[in-house]
């Protein structure tokens, strides 16, 4: 609610409890936190704003309410969540208050321990660079080294992951040093193909270089330590070679025979966008939710008038890189808890990142100042066509009814460093959810020496190796299964099973089963595609009409490799969500990410879903075991995925999308399909392209495949039937169709010489 | 080549060995047959003719000499495989002959012994009905139910399969028998929705029906077999329901909200289609097959004029189904050696089966006769847009570039009687192949008592029963990567395997390792996810310039479940390819077939997979361990993934798609990222959907994230950063650029009370 509407006598509207905070929002948070928080000689530093959401037992009453169309009940306030540093006497506490917007009062705040250490801003990224080159130490250390004249030192920061047991550092950054060919005057060379053998370490508080580390540079055999100095300057990038990627410095010209699609809808877009984030398309309705962590959240999602997912969102993501030399094993990044996908979100653009008919949605973002700030264009939301939805034809009469599939694609993308992911929830006409990442940009690469190969990556580029990584991804999946009542909401895992032959039970041995087992507590498990384990999520109180089956959606995860980092790692520690493909826990306000809330420079989870599977809350009114902390619970699912990615050469330097997918599929939710009532209408704008048109070295006339003859051609046995004689009464039953035709269906030739 | 091209004194340009026969072709082949087989008495029954393609040796010839611009060498003669039954003094043999088309001559034949049975024919399914339902078995079968007025009899004539190990029949066949209302007088009204309890089995060369068998129709906890008639007749279908899904019969609005989109190429297609079926695009060229058992094939799959595959074709899929009551275990159609996808073609329509700019290639196919007959637009290819290519964001400069990933699409349709399959082969600018399935269609029903459920299947429809059933399909994939000599072609098996944590090789555990395991000799293996098990194709001949590892592609196999019949049945005998994700034989011509060439009626296997496996050829030139029936052979690849369908209610009355695709990747084949060329270029008509269009009741002016506020924002520290002002060469290096800025970027408040 901005101030000007605080003025008027008339009560406005008030703003949706889903709908991310609004620039006024925010500045009055921040105004609220600076008049409650400061005091003499006392820093305040921003780091985020957002919405803080509304507890779920409230937001249900409001939302029965809404879709009910009565009158707002129980609307939850506006809160901000305010996360700042608060600075006195040099000394730095991480705070969070919970702020009213509304009412201008903080409604509680934390101070977290010292070892709690949030994500990185953008500042942050932009101060290492500078001391970094200013100080002695780097200096120093650079004199190792002698580069061509024209190359300068570029740096990206990287989280200080993976730290040791006993390791007790404060708020640490480690640098990737990179030197980038600075002739071409164009800031975007590509500094990535010049990695340097060291990685300094900075105090964040204290801005102060701490050391520099040394890179292993060997191959095949070499050593995992780096060799020591030999005193004399070693020579590098004398190769003269590039690796750009930006058009206008390409080493090849762009190609010219790629004629443009062009993706238009005439009529319009299908899809209505009301304020406040609310969207309708094709009986989907939802709230658009973002933040600076997870980015773009799909709230309240329903079909036909029925929730379906209370919230879906993508939770965390961590890539522990696999090279064992040492300090590799601190490239581990949280991109969500380490640096955050929303504030990462690029800003996309018409016709490049999306093309059709497009709404971009804008989010607030937050300055150190505390100050908002719009971050332009982060969502972008489309229809897009996906080939065949479902086709028949009637083999009898050759008539095909086909229907294509239509999704809904939210979409957004992230760029951490070096590299980019997109992803996008599609809401199709089928009733069905995919969740999708590409996994996109640089490769993360160190130096190795020329001529050389290791087993720890692949070299894609003289002296540069890219190492083998993993990206192992957290989707969250609030359920609303066909109720706003998460009593009502049961997960049974699904899976078939073969019967051993025997004459009782499966005689000829064809049988199998499917076997149901109730998730009646917190859990894990893993994909077990020999089993083909499905999770499906169920209304234990609402049957299908048809079926008599529970009313669900379901899923199957994905058998993709898990964290292979020793289980003993601090790599593995951090991240046990990582160890397995599906996490079952307990409904808990606030319970959002996967690893922890604080995952920068952890040493282990703390409050992820291990954490909440330890709590053992439970899902049915009597388990069989319970524990005392927990509690009957809503069950949140967790799925997990992973990208293995040993890179290719084909990935540098920018590499093609890796495409991971899950499928969110209606179970006997609906009473036949959803999409039975899709239009079977010719798309008008379809044309044909004709063979041969430049190659006229055979003009096609005798080629039977390539052009058609012109003979009729009809499927199927009916072939000769006139379809009119079909159907027509209990009289001319089909039982004699075809025996007019029968001697033409048997058109055995004789012949004799 | 035609008669007419004959008779002129200029030699004509002859056809391309890989193209598939012309319709004269055909009608000569069909001539030299009758000719040569035909006698007194005799009649000639033609089942198919079709390319006999040459042999792979002969063929690399040839093509060496078409890629190298030379003048054709060691030309392949045109001949056609002609399948036929020759029938005699009531004996019926089926026979094969070899026909060099141009001579007119014969030059192999083979007859084939008795219990080999070929595919069905759209004939022989012609004929099942009508004498079915004439026949006084079935009319006294009809006896024990009582259907309304208004039904007749429909019958779906299936492959007989499943046989018992001592059952010895000769060619049969079963039918599903349904009701179809017949009020609508629409011959398409959907008969699906009412099965009766019976399945006839008649034999196919004597006509007549054999026997009928009763089936169960109880429900959890009811006997295997079927209850002894009652004396009363059943009544069946009183229900007054219908399941309709033609647009005309629907029990619900077509929706009217979903706008079109159109996919146009205003500049027209990017892709070539040549004479003699060769497809050129985006640097991709290979030449289009067509044949009624495997339908559209990929021969000589080049890019930018290297060899990657010979071959690429859907080999098989068998369709076992999991319900254990008698007779269902005979529901296990192959739909490609049973039926044929070829030949069971959709004509595809444009604007409904694909959208965008088409080309259309039509097929020929055979009559009873043996004469030509033109299957119109068979396979539709096509260009699409499949999001977001590559992309990479300086973060330092905001500067995104970001490409689209484009596809080329080769699909075709297969209707095999209730169900169908989409299958698509899609290159792509990043120098991938994806190979994708999407299954659609009516499921295959059965009679259950009304108000039971079963595990068996899924209660779809009042009385109907879906049941549970598997699709596993095999693609057959012949790779010729970078060379057209087999010997240089090895196939590895890559795995990631975690290191142990320990001092000397992994000293915090974050290490993991490669292995590579070389497929010596011909062997079948899993998917293993948990090792993210990989199959590489690699030239051993051949290395990438910058990785100096073998160039290649791969594939990672989907950890799909296989065939979950018990090893010992009939089912799994059948096809023992469906019990593992991958096969690896050694190259011999015509070996197509992963269950075998005869696959109707099979007991087991023969010649299949397994049989290619078991002959032991190898891959090197120095095995650990050679057969003595096999030899040194070029590998080729069978990758084997299934669908477990265990109906849902929206599966009803026909099934949205269910999709699955697996990539073939390059793999350190090309020495950079080949879609590195791909235009930046923003698609000009794409257009913005504005918030709220048709919601007045918020203007949006103060919805900071639905409607962007005015301000700019920046990604990344570079917000304050003049881009200008970076790259200016050594002088302004990048180690100073922040300095400037630091002051603005330590943006901490100072508020005092």
């Amino acid at each position: 609610m901005s101030p000007d509407q605080e003025k008027t006598s008339e009560p406005p509207s008030p703003l949706h409890p889903l709908r991310p905070l609004t620039s006024e929002e925010v500045l009055r948070a921040r105004t609220v936190v600076v008049e409650k928080v400061s005091g003499k000689d006392v820093l305040l530093y921003f780091r985020s704003i957002y919405l803080d959401e509304p507890k779920r037992d409230d937001l249900v009453q409001f939302l029965l309410a809404e879709h009910g169309g009565q009158a707002p009940v129980n609307t939850p306030p506006r809160q901000a969540t305010v996360l700042f540093d608060r600075v006195e006497d040099g000394v730095t506490q991480l705070m969070e208050a919970i702020v009213d917007v509304e009412a201008g009062e903080i409604r509680r705040h934390k101070t977290f321990p010292a070892y709690c250490q949030t994500s990185y801003t953008a500042t942050e990224f932009g101060h290492f660079q500078d001391i970094c080159v200013a100080s002695e130490m780097f200096k120093k250390a650079m004199e190792e080294f002698s580069l061509p004249e024209e190359f300068a030192i570029t740096i990206d920061p990287w989280p200080y992951g993976g730290l040791d047991p006993d390791e007790d550092v404060p708020r640490y950054m480690q640098g990737l040093v990179y030197a980038r060919n600075v002739t071409s005057d164009n800031p975007d060379s590509n500094h990535y193909a010049y990695p340097l053998p060291i990685i300094p370490v900075m105090d964040m508080k204290t801005k102060e270089l701490i050391r520099i580390d040394r890179l292993a540079t060997g191959g095949v055999g070499d050593s995992l330590y780096p060799s020591a100095p030999t005193g004399e300057p070693r020579k590098l990038f004398g190769h003269g070679k590039s690796a750009e990627y930006i058009p206008e410095l390409l080493d090849r010209p762009i190609r010219t025979d790629l004629k443009p699609i062009d993706i238009t809808q005439p009529e319009g877009a299908s899809f209505k966008v009301h304020s406040d984030n609310l969207v309708e398309w094709q009986k989907w309705r939802f709230r658009l939710g973002f933040n600076p962590r997870e980015g773009a959240v799909l709230h309240d999602v329903c079909y036909d008038g029925r929730p379906v997912l209370f919230r879906l969102s993508f939770s965390e993501m961590t890539v522990p890189y696999g090279d064992p030399r040492p300090p590799f094993h601190r490239k581990q990044a949280f991109d969500f808890g380490d640096g955050g996908i929303g504030r990462a979100a690029n800003n996309l653009k018409l016709g490049c990142d999306c093309l059709g008919a497009i709404h971009y949605v804008s989010a607030v973002v937050t300055t150190p100042g505390g100050e908002p700030d719009v971050a332009e264009n982060v969502v972008c939301m489309h229809e897009q066509d996906n080939g065949i939805g479902w086709k028949h034809t009637n083999f009898r009469t050759n008539r095909a009814v086909v229907t294509r599939l239509r999704e809904f694609v939210v979409q957004f993308v992230g760029t951490l460093a070096n590299y980019e992911y997109v992803f996008a929830y599609k809401l199709d006409t089928a009733g069905g959810i995919t969740v999708e990442v590409r996994a996109t940009g640089i490769v993360s690469v160190v130096p190795i020496d020329d001529g050389k190969v290791s087993g720890y990556g692949n070299v894609v580029f003289p002296g540069v190796l890219a190492q083998n990584h993993q990206h192992i991804f957290a989707v969250r999946i609030d359920p609303s299964i066909d109720s706003y009542d998460g009593n009502d909401t049961a997960v049974v895992l699904e899976e078939n099973h073969p019967i051993p032959m025997n004459p009782e039970t499966n005689p000829f041995g064809n049988g199998y089963e499917i076997r149901r087992r109730v998730v009646e507590s917190a859990m894990y498990e893993d994909a077990e595609p020999r089993l083909n384990r499905a999770v499906k999520m169920e209304n234990v109180h609402k049957k299908n009409a048809i079926s008599g089956k529970n009313v669900g959606y379901k899923f199957t995860p994905n058998a993709t490799q898990l964290m292979l980092a020793d289980d003993n790692s601090t790599q593995a520690a951090r991240a046990p969500y990582a160890k397995h493909h599906l996490w079952v826990t307990g409904y808990r306000d606030e319970e959002l990410w996967a690893a922890g809330e604080f995952t920068n420079q952890s040493k282990k989870e703390e409050g992820g879903v291990r954490d909440m599977v330890a709590r053992g809350d439970w899902f049915v009114d009597t388990p069989s075991v319970t524990s005392e902390k927990g509690q009957r619970s809503s069950p949140v699912v967790w799925n997990v995925f992973g990208l293995t990615h040993n890179p290719r050469v084909e990935d540098w330097p920018v590499m093609p999308v890796e495409i991971h997918q899950f499928h969110i599929r209606p179970a006997d939710f609906f009473t036949s399909n959803p999409a039975l009532d899709m239009p079977t209408r010719q798309n008008e704008s379809s044309v044909i392209v004709p063979c041969c048109g430049k190659d006229a070295s055979r003009d096609g006339k005798k080629s039977g495949v390539v052009q058609a003859d012109p003979l009729a051609h009809q499927q199927g046995p009916a072939v000769d039937i006139d379809p009119k004689e079909l159907g027509k009464g209990p009289e001319a039953s089909d039982n004699k169709r075809h025996s007019g035709t029968l001697s033409k269906l048997f058109a055995w030739k004789k012949d004799s010489k």
